[in-house]
């Protein structure tokens, strides 16, 4: 078996082990780093209260809490489903290199009942168009910090 | 002043004070239900190597852990930015009913150097075409486990 077989193997067996621990959604997610497995995540939504403890945001917290890191560049993630947007901003945050996905959104959205698909159809419109209504407000004070930022000597940047 | 001005201050002053003690980005959000503050977040990327402790992630996981729900249906977001993709899609996960930001996408990319509008571009791509390399693979074993979930007579849906 290939390596990249065993990882989402892995990914797959957690999707189904938590999901039968009622964690949460049938997902799950490995990181990986030269080979080697450094992260894991599974869907704790329901169970943590917490909407965005998705099983690839979990698997990069655990990555980077283990690394000591915030930077995963080099490494890949293996999901169980491809990434909702929420997820796929966190692997593009992150710096992750390769994404391996099984499942896809549309399977997401028609076998499993999530919202993945529509959600990226969000993505696709103006924000005016968006569900959510979206006001701009107080930029005046806001910038300030934003210069303020850009003139701060000891920032660590990510 | 105004209550929404009010909360906009309260994200703003978020932002700075938490940047002047370098927990992260210049950064802050609140969550606001029936015109009280019930969740507080900021960037802590840096000091808490989690590249997904968004100020908007962070505001929305302190609400839910406040209010003991992942459902935040009839709350305001109010965001000293504009929020970046996987916030965002927190924000659709979370079930938010209105966003008021501040800074724009734009103004992060410019003044503070950071790559909100790379993101949102990736969003109008197709996959094949994003800057992360992304392939599918065993979707026959992982299709089971969304299958089971269908089926699944105890799940707690979200």
């Amino acid at each position: 078996m290939k390596n990249f077989e065993k990882f989402m193997r892995a990914a797959v067996e957690l999707s189904r082990e938590k999901m039968n621990e009622n964690a949460g959604g049938p997902f799950g997610a490995v990181i990986v780093q030269n080979e080697k497995i450094v992260g894991r995540g599974w869907n704790a939504v329901s169970s943590k209260n917490d909407p965005t403890a998705h099983a690839e945001i979990s698997a990069i917290r655990d990555a980077c809490q283990n690394l000591k890191t915030f930077d995963l560049s080099g490494c890949e993630i293996f999901t169980s489903c491809e990434p909702c947007p929420m997820c796929l901003g966190a692997i593009l945050w992150a710096r992750i290199s390769k994404i391996f996905y099984a499942n896809t959104a549309r399977d997401a959205a028609e076998i499993a009942g999530f919202d993945d698909e529509n959600f990226y159809a969000e993505f696709q419109k103006s924000p005016a168009d968006r569900r959510i209504p979206s006001q701009q407000i107080g930029r005046d004070a806001a910038i300030e910090v934003f210069r303020e930022w850009h003139k701060k000597y000891d920032k660590i940047e990510y």
